[in-house]
């Protein structure tokens, strides 16, 4: 089967690989929908992401969907000709955070385009069966592959407890900051504020239903979100930028008693907090990482057409010309870019 | 200022009363819009529910908005010419539950129309400024009466912690069960199913959303639930029906380890509960009493135009006419009556 | 090995079987200790447990305790003599509940003596070492076997929220329920009440730390409640004899708000509620079934000396005497006996 | 009456003021005891916390207890003869914190001591009936007044929801730490570990029942609570020093998926927080700010001997020799002084 193999930084090569056979408790699934991720792309430019060194060559890609075409024995809920998304980690399945229902956080798990485990820019990929999740009619291998930003988003608004009125402050609007957007409505939030710098994407976040966006290179947040809010705050801000300067603003613009979610990953391991500020409102600051039992949610919001992510892609390009879909990814106004196979 | 008195069962009265003065937190409001509530209904057919008797000529009416005429010295939040959704329980404010945000079960409340409260079916009420909610411009007083009613919907949901992707199995189809499916589709429920036992009511709920609806005259619901759900059962199950058979049918048609929310008002106190599965399934049953802090919630779900109130309204009348507003209330088909004034 | 197995009820036959093989990811338990439950004398008696239905010869007891002899290739934290308790219920991993966390309401669960599944009055198991939790050297294997009683009491705690400075009433003072007073008390209960219908089994609560003890066959429970309660009642009702008046009794006693957990297995499936006031009140009521992610905490705090479960042993007899032992354990007043082993 | 107020910093006088007499909801309470808090010898030796000035001569104190001698007319649950210990901040009760049970995070908060309020360093206090608790018996006023401190602890374990078998890591041993220590073991934390830079508190802490103690200035904290807990690091960590490097630690010594709680007000506002590891260990950090709905608790664990306050008053003063108290007070192996009046 064919296989794009980082070999070194900026560099793939399309390789032939022997066809996985599924062991008795997993699905072969040809690969349809790959969708390329911030994080592929910062191992393709500099070969690490942080402790993670691409030390052997790395197939990467985790944000997939596509076609059952072979179980093993003891798969009961799938058979050849389900589409299905796929759940990009796996874990151990024995320890005290996988019992706790916390898997995602187990030190065990095997995730997709980590190195050393292979991702899913190849036409056949073994995965297990509960970790494939089965796409109704309405749902194209597309959306079935950004089930998994979508679920970043799920996730995320989980961790901050995001429900029926509440007023959401999301900073940045890349892929991530607009999945959250969905996924902040989804569960109720009537207000949702963007930030960014870049005009472009709070134009594009508006378009998707921001109900307010905000240039911070132009216009003080904090001023502007106490004008929205009376002087309030947000319930809710998910931080989804990275930026120094947005994780810093957190606690200025939550309200008292207020959650922020940290997900967007800082470039600067320590950022200076205003921890008098965060005990005298009593705000909640959760990390969010990855995302847990999120899937048939994502699911079931895309076939209820409540969710929009296929708007967020800009093109598709064959397995064939990932070198240049890479090179196209990096531009700054592209939101998502995909990978087709075996159509 | 005239004022609807039900004088004994069945027979309302206007009667000219005084204006009341606002207290120094209170706001003075000309009422506009007032629903027609089922327990209104009941208060005018019988004279008591349970033990609440109405032993005195009592003022009927707790879904209600209208204008500010008048404020108190001590008022900073509202002003003459605010449109206001007025929240009909005033608590104590220093017991424990009220210090513990529990103020819906505060022992000394005082809600509208619950004897020997009087309640909206009048010109003027004077009502504390902070359970009086600002109307933005695009949310009529009708509808701001009717946050009433949603705000039923928004806490049975948020006792069965609703959330994103959940299906949701809502037991009756009156005004409750309306009003629940719409806060369970704005908190992220992707499947909703409606029971009842009248067809029109179905095909009514059908028209606002459902996914599914059962007839349980004909249809056997757990076949039915375990058809939909893929054997799983309902994330959570809200009985807005209050018909024995339908709660005791709760415990059979949630999932293992899902939410079963008693909101409607039984007629029988005792009914049988099949407790060894309670047990066995780990299901939890949550009552669900009036509300509290929704009604924030509820004005901004009407402004974002994600909820629809207004669509359950079979008719207005003026109150001279309220004595045939109620008969025609008692009637089967009728979902929601209102009572306009001061227009 | 030496194996007791029911082959009819009330007949043991002492076998001899051949002693297992730990897989790869198991321990071979050499068992010390294994207490007698109300299920395992059910199952003698009767044969069955509702729709469990002992058919072919069973091997009972699963609170068990022992020492690691052999271990799979793959375990890395046990080692040959470990002393351990054993989890009794190893689930599947894989399905919607193990993800969430929720792995004791796996349907596929292998649970001890729940036919056809084996348990422990046998000389040998082999069992998942995740499901060995090692004891440290103050806490005995005595100890360790009641770990599964004791992790029903701290479940049905976690399932009533029992928190620092609640009042926590407790029906039933057999077995289960000393075992939620012991949890009751370390999760900051500071008001234990516990009822029964038998005057001795009062008293031994009282001597374990009881704040009020009512035999309810001679006063009335309400009225008590409310005296100690200054008529507010209780925070959390655990129910733990499985009476129909107990259960019935739950509503009444527990304060607005508040939380009734059921633990204990009613002799009747269906059980009159008291539904209106259940929701008059907004009551929670929590099925709990076994435990999930507790023994870690129930050796801790055996270890800490922080709970006392050995005062409840009765009596301790070898393997060879065990159709005696469960004869014994019949007795109205004994509340725990013990079959010890490889000792 | 007699009042100590401070005048400027580090003097106080002792003035005669007249007693007030109570509001309508209001007890009139002879204060008996006052605790010396932190922030009080702030005030004294600075004349300002922050943003909070002393600008106006100010009376101090706010942990006290004292007898009620006179009930304003609305006053049922308390009586001339009740000993009592007051909560200090009465909120608005009006506003959405207050609505929400967040009462504590009331903007319009009246708190003792905190200007322009005045403390209860005094013979008489006027105060809301509902903010004072009854002591029975077993309490002493002395405890009644440290029910103060013992709610800051209480009130952070529960921000970090602390529960049966958790360990929990202390960082400061002065009276917080220790409040949160007592407050812990009494939520079921059956590991405690504490931190400090003064051998003589790490050496009470040990004598008061911490399982481990390090002493910052000597050991590696990391490599310490990574041994004591077999690498998987503390369940949930409590910042109770205010000491920057404190604060910055807590993220290395959560274990993955814990929650850190801030509660020693930092000496600086902006401290560097490690946000990818706080991601990638998806930690909580909540914010803790004095208190809310803990009096009846503490004085439960009081009357039940669970908790020890008495053992850590270092000496008691007469009012009239508070400004000698203070001075001693702020010797640093002083852990609390207390003053008494009206004896």
């Amino acid at each position: 089967m064919r296989t794009a193999v980082l070999v070194e930084p900026t560099e793939f090569e399309l390789e032939d690989r022997p066809r996985p056979s599924p062991g008795p408790d997993d699905v072969l699934v040809a690969v349809r929908d790959v969708g390329i991720c911030g994080s592929d792309v910062h191992y393709y430019e500099h070969g690490r992401i942080g402790d993670y060194v691409v030390e052997d060559p790395l197939v990467l890609g985790h944000e997939s969907a596509g076609e059952v075409v072979e179980v093993g024995e003891n798969v009961t809920d799938h058979e050849p000709g389900d589409r299905v998304a796929l759940e990009p980690g796996v874990p151990c399945r024995r320890c005290a955070h996988c019992k706790r229902g916390d898997y995602h956080l187990c030190e065990s798990v095997r995730f997709m385009a980590t190195p050393p485990h292979d991702g899913a820019f190849t036409e056949y990929v073994s995965w297990p069966a509960d970790f494939a999740y089965t796409l109704p009619e309405s749902v194209s291998t597309a959306e079935g592959a950004l089930c998994e930003p979508l679920s970043v988003g799920i996730h995320a608004c989980r961790r901050g407890s995001v429900g029926t009125g509440d007023t959401v402050l999301i900073t940045g609007a890349g892929p991530i900051g607009l999945m959250v957007l969905e996924a902040a409505r989804a569960a109720g939030a009537t207000d949702v504020i963007l930030t960014d710098v870049v005009e472009e994407k709070l134009e594009f976040a508006e378009k998707r239903g921001a109900d307010l966006t905000v240039d911070v290179t132009e216009t003080d947040l904090d001023a502007a979100v106490a004008e929205y809010t009376d002087g309030v705050g947000a319930d809710v801000v998910v931080e989804a930028s990275g930026a120094e300067p947005s994780i810093k603003s957190t606690i200025d613009v939550v309200r008292r008693g207020g959650t922020v979610v940290l997900v967007g990953l800082a470039s600067e391991a320590e950022v200076p907090i205003d921890v008098l500020e965060l005990i005298d409102n009593e705000v909640d600051v959760h990390g969010s990482f990855r995302y847990k039992n999120t899937y048939d949610a994502a699911v079931d919001l895309l076939a209820d057409g409540e969710v929009d992510v296929e708007g967020i892609i800009d093109f598709e390009s064959e397995l064939e010309d990932i070198n240049d879909a890479f090179r196209r990814a990096m531009e700054p106004t592209v939101v998502k870019g995909m990978i087709s196979l075996n159509s």
